[in-house]
């Protein structure tokens, strides 16, 4: 039993979600499993034309700005992506091929790295130099990313959450199989969940 | 000094911004200034067919699940709109006739018995209905929405909401001009407000 966390590492909503995850499902005593996805092919299969955020110019100013009062409010480190979206699936990739336990410190920091620092998600030393600050051995990282079972593993996680409903990151589904979307449904997604776990 | 709240009357989320807004400002000791617009003129401008909400069946899915578990944990009434959107100007029209005072009775009226108990948004009798709900004389109100100075006074107040930057509803925006978005924006807005006046 655990909640299904799903994000994609150039949503910068998901890293709002990710940097405050582990403390929110330990206080709520909640299991989350850590899933990666690449959006830009939900998106694609949607028929948008890159993300839906950036399609108006208005909606897209709003977006930064409301990312920066809201990193600012939580004390994580805020750099406008420049270019904005970046393609994420070598991170994505690596994430995928990690035992699930290695996921959340692998992630932050990668997220850390790129919504809060500026740098690349395609910098080619990237996938080495996270798996290093999560303590992972950057080699064998390095290797998963680049492997044919990588880029099956991210392919088919995609397809697993588009088929439960997911149409953008983050996104939380319960173990009834319910969908929350959003940073601002985390604590509700949460909530859902201990529900799952009382009516069982 | 004021927060303004823009809002459109088929826009679902600025249903539930709409039921809580007079308690909340109260709470903060915040005045607002309520003050409806025509979303669709908006959304034609940037180029969207309809509501952005709506392109994506699965968005558009999850939109209205989020609609059940908000109203449903706010002891709101809600009945799924058909046909959604509903064009919004006649009680647009009206709501920005009347004095800005008796805007949040009337335009409260609208919601629940729009979003509420599905009554629709272009029936002939609404405007006075609701007008008598809200203790005002139906037929200034309904002369007021049929006027040329109400058809105008919509216009311009959309217009105006478009060069403070509003894209969606419901937006609010403080007295220094800073713009916020959304239902689950509306408590920052409000001590972003309360931040101005102290700035003074």
């Amino acid at each position: 039993m655990a909640l299904t966390f799903w994000y994609d590492f150039s949503s910068p909503y998901s890293y709002l979600a990710a940097m405050r995850m582990t403390d929110a499902a330990r206080a709520a005593s909640i299991d989350v499993t850590w899933r990666p996805l690449f959006l830009g092919a939900i998106f694609s299969d949607a028929g948008y034309e890159g993300s839906p955020n950036m399609a108006h110019p208005a909606k897209a100013a709003y977006m930064w700005t409301d990312l920066t009062r809201q990193t600012r409010a939580r004390g994580l480190p805020f750099t406008l992506p420049d270019p904005f979206p970046q393609k994420s699936t070598a991170v994505a990739r690596a994430a995928s091929m990690l035992d699930p336990a290695d996921r959340p410190a692998f992630s932050r920091a990668v997220y850390v790295a790129f919504f809060g620092h500026g740098r690349a998600l395609t910098d080619a030393a990237l996938v080495a130099d996270m798996a290093r600050e999560a303590g992972l051995d950057p080699k064998a990282v390095e290797a998963g990313a680049a492997s044919p079972e990588g880029r099956q593993a991210l392919f088919d996680a995609t397809a697993e959450a588009q088929a439960a409903g997911v149409f953008g990151a983050p996104s939380f589904v319960t173990s009834a199989g319910d969908l929350y979307w959003g940073d601002d449904r985390l604590d509700q997604a949460l909530e859902a969940e201990a529900n799952v776990a009382v009516a069982l």
